[in-house]
């Protein structure tokens, strides 16, 4: 269904890249690390971002006749963010963005500091019986002389009479986008502050971003609010279906915990709320239709259909975030009804879909999104892994709070890596489960079917104690009452092995095997905390390189923060739905038939392998 | 400041107008008349309005690349909706729109029912496992393979799940524009209402209209509920001055008489308010301020600045007015602070800048609002009068309501003509008041300069007694206890002398005479109630023969059910600030010096003038 690639090349640079029609000029350059000169941002209101088209020049649009002179537009000149790619393409840049100021974010991605929320301060021509203009059409003309469309709201009308004449018509207009959000009296624009969230279904993460430094003010994490409806998106789906009020209630929940996370950074930085203009917000597709207010029932049965997937930009007080008044929400696009907008700006900060590099990116959680490929070509899906990965169906499993073992090394003896430092292991979490489990197989007390071995097996075994039976069950005694069942290890078998199978089914569809893999890369709260050698050594990602394996923290975060801070970066996230093709696995017969196969354990080679010291320790 | 005009022939028909550069060639057709073919209306998404551009070829536009094939635009095939002139033009019209339904409105106008709320019934694929689109998706697809952009805010994504399952994804959309109202559970198509509503200061008219049928359901009006802070505009502004709160008891002063005569129209018809898309609101710029809560006080000191002249897209629940919750309020544009949203439908009612003839059009109220010329230049400006023709001000003076004298004719009698029929009289309304003076005057009771004889000077007269003194002042005795004082006749001189002279520079600047004009339109609910010939003989209106005057009614109503009806004379109501040049009479030393010159009554030519049976009977 994906429309054939289309090639585009860049003067005097000499870079190519292939994009999908429809893409603008000024967009597929900026893909590429080429930014464009612009100060409107590719909104077709500067005119900076000119080139000369060579080869595959179209015919001019209507912005171009306003910018442009006809004979400019005669030798072929076009502005680059208006101009479509609909045929191969050679263009030559005049002029790149000079000196950006720009941030290193995400995984090593140089982001442009172009935020979508701009300030513009004017002494306005004040009204007289030869100037009767109103008092909108005064602003809009004199963002329009300075290259910016303007749209504006008749709430935020209402405050122009009254600011105009109390500031003596020196005013500062604040943009997002191209409506108007506010015009405050006298020059503000030192002041410009917005949000990015990031809603998880446990964990909610709010970073106070300084849009004009393009630094972070502060940041905060709390607990979802909606975790007394359910641990996981089913359940709390499955609450909602008691009808809208319930809707409203898990709406509530989550607005009052962004807005608990707000006024915590409010207070720490200074910052007011009418100063915070805009707040980008990312979470799996639950989380958007509940934070909306939109019911999400139809995505917990087959064929799982959202209400909608595509980015929604959302007048704050229609939700009750505690910014601006007249501020907006903007959420990004998902690609699938389980491949959510988290796994878009991990897409955005790590910038998988953007390098020729192969490369696959997974966050591990109740779900593994999969996104594999690179600037060619890119597919996505998401393999049901069940709760085991978060601690949950797991006999002494737990969330990844103080108490849980997250680290797990065997040798002579059992370490133990406990989250709140020296105190007593009170359980274990999804990734010291992930430890415990490569450990064992490393230790050779698990075989690679996957089942626990006796003391008997392994009379000589320095841990063969610790191999006891709880209930009637084999068990691995990690700590004083904390151990690990033949159970458990199944139920991650189970997840590890959907995900495996999801990113095989992917490979399969690209036709790529793990040596062509340049890196696996791990994201999601619960990636940062996996080890990737274990990750490896249990099958959950190919076995590649463990030095290939990365993870890289909180990926939907860092892509929340990039788009916020950049509208070009923006614009390229809401493209991805159309550059990433998604695939379902419910339904497929590989799907099942790879399942069976990787629910063991993978002989690796052994000279893939790191020596022992290495794990646990990372 | 107005940009050279630019003129396009349409073939076969080798019709030509003038337009102003940026027009489009679908737009220039409607205005002359010739409703190119279209479904989607002018929106670029259905491609039936294409024209062959065969002088005055520009490049093709986006849509035109969506929907014609690279072989038509070779051959100077474009869509007319999006085809903008910037040079003079000639181009061949394949269709018209066929048999359109139709409907005589305004003045004489024949209105194209091409709604701009429009409802779309799908048999939507139920989603799949291979068709996991989202709703809006779904939905949005089903729309644009029928010719419909849509975009839906987060209020109506909210009903898709539940409506769409409910009914089995058998659904119709309702448009307002591109933005999506509403989905509902069926085949709805035949349930489809607007409202179009004139505000004005002292009276409010509804009119509840079938969409689909293009019939008017019923009609209401009451008084603003605005009244009791003032009769005019400038005491409601007054009130505003007390700051916010005082603008929010006006806008809910004017909502609730909305909502009173929406409860009314609806208990009439039985139509639901969410069978009511969309409400198109008139008035003058003061009440549109005060209807969506702006502070209006600029307007009331010069130089006059409105906050907003543009027309404005409002969601109803916005303002709190009771159509659909998801409905639109749409608002016309303004001319000048002083020529509203009113004035301009008006316009469009009478079809003032679309015909070759030269007119003028009056509004005569508090303010004399004109709008002089044709189509291939117009002139709008407007007069302040001051109370005289509302019956303020006037000794004896009174609203139009049981009891006022709205005609007069003197012979050797007096004949009263009093509102409510057989009733004693009690008072003078302003037709009254007009009739009365221009009586006089026929009646050699009054003298050119405006001086009322005594009963000294016309001893042979018959209605010599009449001639009396109250207080010291001289008075004419109309009926028992009233009468018509010297200082009224003086208040009416200013009242017409101004609006005389309003007019007067408006044909100054466009350089023509008396003589010249085809027809005088008198509008505004007092304008309907005002007898021509008296309007002429005290000299409001210029010297043309009695047949030329016509009253048009409640051209504002009418203006605003038009554009109700249809999106092509929306848009052609929407270009007119951009047709109209506005002169702001204000500092004009030649609005001065006319005035004085105008004040007395003229001395008409008396072949012109028709025998007095004719006056008062009309």
């Amino acid at each position: 269904m994906i429309a054939r690639k289309l090639e585009v090349t860049y003067l005097p640079f000499d870079r190519t890249t292939r994009v999908p029609p429809g893409t603008t000029v000024f967009s597929a350059a900026h893909w590429i690390g080429l930014p464009i000169d612009s100060t409107c941002g590719g909104r077709g209101t500067c005119g900076k971002c000119k080139v000369r088209v060579i080869k595959g020049l179209a015919d001019p649009e209507t912005a171009d006749h306003r910018q442009l002179r006809p004979q400019e537009i005669a030798d072929g000149w076009r502005l680059s963010c208006q101009a479509r790619i609909y045929d191969d393409m050679t263009c030559e840049v005049p002029q790149l963005l000079r000196v950006p100021k720009a941030a290193t974010m995400g995984l090593g991605r140089l982001v442009i500091l172009d935020p979508n929320v701009r300030k513009v301060y004017f002494e306005l021509a004040e009204p007289s019986l030869h100037d009767q203009r109103s008092d909108v059409a005064r602003l809009k003309d004199a963002l329009t002389a300075e290259g910016h469309d303007m749209v504006a709201g008749v709430a935020v009308l209402r405050t122009l009479p009254r600011v105009f004449r109390e500031a003596g018509f020196k005013v500062t207009a604040v943009l997002a986008g191209e409506r108007l959000v506010a015009v405050e009296a006298g020059d503000t624009t030192g002041d410009c502050y917005g949000v990015a969230f990031d809603v998880g279904t446990t964990t909610l993460v709010g970073t106070l971003m300084n849009l004009r430094t393009g630094m972070a003010a502060s940041v905060r994490s709390t607990l979802n609010g909606q975790a007394p409806f359910g641990a996981d998106v089913i359940s709390r789906i499955s609450h909602g279906m008691n009808g809208p009020d319930a809707i409203r209630e898990l709406q509530e929940a989550v607005v009052t915990t962004m807005n608990a996370v707000l006024d915590e950074l409010y207070r720490e930085t200074g910052v007011a709320p009418e100063q915070t203009y805009e707040a980008v917000v990312v979470g799996n597709v639950t989380m958007l239709h509940l934070l909306l207010g939109v019911d999400p029932s139809p995505l917990s049965m087959s064929p799982f259909t959202p209400a909608f997937m595509d980015e929604l930009a959302v007048e704050a007080r229609e939700v009750g975030l505690r910014i601006h008044p007249h501020g907006y929400l903007q959420t990004l696009p998902a690609l699938g009804a389980y491949v959510g907008a988290d796994i878009v700006a991990g897409v955005l900060a790590t910038g998988v879909v953007r390098e020729d590099r192969l490369r696959v990116f997974v966050d591990v959680g109740t779900n593994g999104e999969i996104v594999l490929g690179g600037a060619e070509r890119a597919l996505a899906t998401a393999a049901p892994a069940g709760p085991a990965f978060e601690g949950s169906q797991i006999k002494c499993g737990m969330r990844a709070t103080a108490g849980a073992i997250e680290g797990v090394q065997l040798g002579d003896g059992v370490e133990l890596q406990v989250i709140g430092g020296d105190i007593p292991a009170e359980g274990i979490c999804g990734s010291g489960l992930v430890d415990a489990v490569a450990q064992l197989l490393l230790a050779g007390l698990l075989d690679h079917s996957g089942r626990l071995r006796t003391p008997g097996d392994v009379p000589n075994h320095p841990l063969r104690d610790r191999l006891i039976e709880i209930d009637g069950v084999r068990a691995f005694l990690l700590a004083d009452g904390v151990y690990l069942t033949q159970r458990d290890i199944r139920e991650l078998q189970f997840a590890k092995g959907s995900i495996a199978t999801g990113i095989k089914v992917l490979m399969d569809i690209l036709g790529v095997r793990a040596e062509d893999l340049d890196e696996v890369l791990l994201g999601g709260s619960f990636g940062s905390y996996l080890n990737p050698e274990s990750a490896r050594v249990i099958g959950l990602v190919p076995p590649v390189d463990v030095a290939r394996i990365i993870a890289v923290g909180n990926s939907a975060g860092e892509g929340a923060k990039i788009a916020l801070l950049s509208y070009r970066e923006r614009q390229v996230a809401f493209e991805l739905p159309s550059r990433i093709e998604y695939v379902e696995l419910s339904g497929r017969s590989d799907f099942n038939d790879s399942f069976i196969s990787v629910l063991g354990f993978p002989h690796l080679d052994p000279a893939d392998s790191p020596d022992q010291a290495r794990i646990g320790s990372s």
